[in-house]
């Protein structure tokens, strides 16, 4: 008879699990059941605390629905998502501009834009214009690129909310020019906070938090013969840029609206200007996990 | 602005986690943070991968009901509900012997027996007598001492899964004798299938795992002015005593029924001996998580 012990009953797990077939599930296991094994001992958890823990957990996952994914919120506010993201982009950034996730607030049929049109259909508030050149890895100009653009209006919210899906605001696709440049009017897009009226809003406001995410621009970048580009682009200046609690900022995508650009092709309003490379076809998926909580429905549903 | 990577992200979290105002559940949430961040890291886990793990937790989490509690069967599985029981156990090693779960099936009113009674009341099968002394921590009897017993059936099932509760069997309630000593007639119980018909199931099937536990007989010892004690004791010769699928058996509590035992007060069926030692009333609590996957209800209901 083994005797259980609390490091021997790891290695208990660890051999009953030795029958895996599947040798990447056996090793993910492996790793969880140490890891988790590790925090228990180092915090010494109690019954009583893990039986709260149990509670939480359940509560997560009942909270979940086809149109809200709890767990997923959870791994964002835990960093999980974020994390998961950056051991994904230590290849990706070989592949081009990083990624970050479609999300739900995408849609195919956006309006085909001239460049130099505002994406503003329905919406108002203060204007900036967005520009930059697509190019491959090399630099060399993507003149057949096709950029789709969303984001949420000067208020934080998407169409989708705002208009129950009845009409389209604050998207549109462009054409590149001929060197795969740019440019199009747009709002200075608003942030907004996570779902707070689950288990993960308890958690947050236990934890002090705000619960707020900084303002972003989605986009969907595609050439032919060149990888698909999603990503999004944060605004540097937003009260939450440091503090994003999903940490789904990444330094090499945040921008800042400059008011006194001189290369900028629209003058009057503050400029962002952001300039993407693909990578080739084929050389790599770069699909991310969460990091926007509206975003999970996209991955899970 | 913060640039997150794979190690600085888990700063990130831990120091928006800052202003949690409960100390204790700063620092668990801390550690856990530490420890889940580490995890992805040695396996890299993908994103992929990560929404596998997140369609499963959501589906243990809609697996529980009322009536059944799939993530404390999780924790079960994983050793991590022995392992907090462990933890736990180092203190109360210092009161008595080793405590475990009271679970679903106990039930107050069980019959007053007279010491070498049969707890059998319906049910046949190999009989084994069970004897011993409850003392207090230093081996003093204590005469007064109830001691309530429950089991299954030599087919492994309670008499409230047998009978839908219709009627008692398998358990009985004996006042200790003078000495504190007890003895009375009972089947050798038959271990079980823990419920394979949800997520945990398939995930114990993806691990090649038998998904059993071994025999075992619960007990609820108690004296006045005395801590009440909740345990089990569990078959040697089991087939699945050292494979436990919930990691519930501890080596203190592993019998055997001797044959060949002089000193069993009733002879021609194999005896099983076992002294309960009970720790002072007030001397602190062994409440345990888990274990037995079918106690689970009376932790979290």
């Amino acid at each position: 008879m083994r005797d259980l012990t609390i490091t021997s009953v790891t290695d208990a797990v660890i051999e009953q699990m030795g029958n895996t077939a599947d040798p990447r599930l056996k090793q993910v296991m492996e790793s969880l059941v140490r890891h988790m094994h590790a925090f228990a001992r180092d915090v010494n958890l109690t019954p009583e605390e893990w039986l709260k823990a149990i509670g939480f957990l359940t509560n997560v996952g009942q909270t979940c629905t086809p149109v809200r994914q709890e767990f997923i919120l959870l791994s964002d506010v835990l960093g999980f998502s974020a994390l998961v993201n950056l051991l994904h982009d230590k290849t990706a950034v070989e592949l081009g501009t990083e990624s970050s996730l479609l999300g739900p607030f995408y849609q195919q049929n956006a309006p085909l834009l001239s460049l130099g049109d505002t994406i503003a259909a329905h919406s108002t508030g203060p204007e900036v214009v967005l520009y930059g050149q697509v190019t491959d890895k090399a630099g060399v100009p993507l003149p057949n690129a096709l950029i789709q653009v969303w984001q949420t209006d000067s208020e934080g919210a998407y169409d989708v909310q705002k208009f129950d899906g009845a009409q389209m605001d604050m998207r549109g696709n462009f054409n590149a020019d001929a060197e795969g440049r740019f440019h199009f009017r747009t709002l200075k897009p608003l942030g907004y906070s996570i779902p707070l009226d689950g288990p993960v809003g308890n958690l947050i406001r236990a934890q002090g938090r705000h619960g707020c995410r900084p303002a972003h621009i989605h986009f969907l970048i595609s050439a032919p013969g060149y990888r698909e580009l999603v990503t999004a682009l944060y605004l540097g200046d937003d009260q939450y840029i440091d503090s994003d609690t999903v940490f789904g900022v990444s330094t090499p995508l945040v921008t800042l609206a400059r008011a006194d650009d001189p290369a900028a092709p629209i003058q009057g309003i503050p400029a962002i200007r952001y300039d993407f490379r693909l990578g080739i076809a084929g050389s790599g998926e770069t699909g991310r996990v969460g990091a926007d909580p509206a975003q999970i429905l996209a991955n899970v549903a």
